[in-house]
């Protein structure tokens, strides 16, 4: 089950790798009800990035999926083109959100939002590893 | 000016009063923008006080005013009654949010939520002392 | 027929009055179908007031009646509580809202959110004495 | 820090480009914050692009890029694709939102619309460069 403190050691992780690569992030962890556990704004991190983070996180709880792979299904002409703006947009179909598991069991999901693609989803993964 | 670091001290001070009171709490600090900086959930605090908690904060700066004093000043027959439906809703008009001061410029708030009136306010206030 | 030229005679009219009282406001004109205009936010004044200034002036023109006068028909117990839900939470039921008329037609309506509700009036009233 | 003055100014500019290329619009002003500062909706400008033309100034500021920049990043297939409905649908990806920076700090942004693409840049560059 989630805890704030597995919250905090994902976020240390992420927060630690975003430091690394030199780039400020938004990084939010959200329980198995898709609830928001704690959230970290870095210092010059994107404020249109906040909202971002903390729905990328819900969407991989959401659909026990990365955003990234998501992403990939949700491209026009695909299987789920459009389910970015179901669930009142919370929906996020960008890299950057990974379900958090405890064995096979889906416990919450980590959403990190302020650079591209790939340094989110690097971010996420520095997140999610330290579970 | 407001950073992680600021916010992070903010929400030890605030997440020990909860602990002392034994009352789990949403904690939320927002910098002067009205953003969110940070957020912690701790274990057992209810699912409905996340957003409550972050609005509070966010109510707090938007109007440099407490929540509580903001309650008095909101109710039926008062001058501000009716302002709880402007914004969206994200008008929180319960004790809980305190605008966070640098000498005498407003550089954030804090929220809390998770208790009855009186607790939200002693957690957010030994949060406040913090800074 | 409101033109920007008037909204900004208007708001000029409610800016000196602000000034002049020395209390920052949000000045907000809308047209005869209650879309804005034009808008201000005077240096100082609440960030959370900007909303609510546009919308009592949509609120204004969309009733044609002061927020005044619609504050004392939408208290608890009279013919228009709980107007304020409606229409997505646009309608402000409180001081500073004002119709804007050309002989007897309703052509927009000033909004004006900064102070308390009679800071708020005297504002929009000015701004209005000056069409 | 964005004023009320320095907003005006950057409206001013951007109204006399719009006014010289003969197409009517809105232009708004937001603080370093997100939140407006001012605006104005030239006559004979859409209404539709009231809310454009705000949310096309508070997307440059939340991610500190120009929307024409961000727009690129956000096609199908791109690193942003589906930002677009994330924030509660308030992230504009068409050109005329431009962050407004004093040296390397970005203390606002300036958001235009009510032409094509190219004249809501070219409207929102003259503005920005007035600043």
């Amino acid at each position: 089950m989630m805890t704030l403190d597995i919250a905090r050691r994902v976020i240390a992780a992420a927060e630690a790798e975003a430091a690394r690569i030199g780039q400020p992030m938004n990084i939010a962890v959200v329980c198995g009800g898709g609830s928001l556990v704690s959230h970290i704004r870095m210092d010059g991190a994107w404020m249109g990035s906040v909202q971002i983070a903390i729905d990328k996180a819900w969407t991989s709880r959401a659909f026990d999926i990365s955003t990234k792979e998501l992403a990939e299904l949700s491209q026009p002409g695909k299987d789920f083109y459009g389910i970015h703006a179901s669930n009142g947009g919370r929906v996020m179909i960008f890299a950057g959100g990974i379900p958090l598991k405890s064995g096979e069991k889906v416990i919450g999901a980590i959403g990190v939002s302020g650079g591209v693609g790939k340094q989110d989803q690097a971010v996420a993964e520095a997140g999610a590893a330290a579970l």
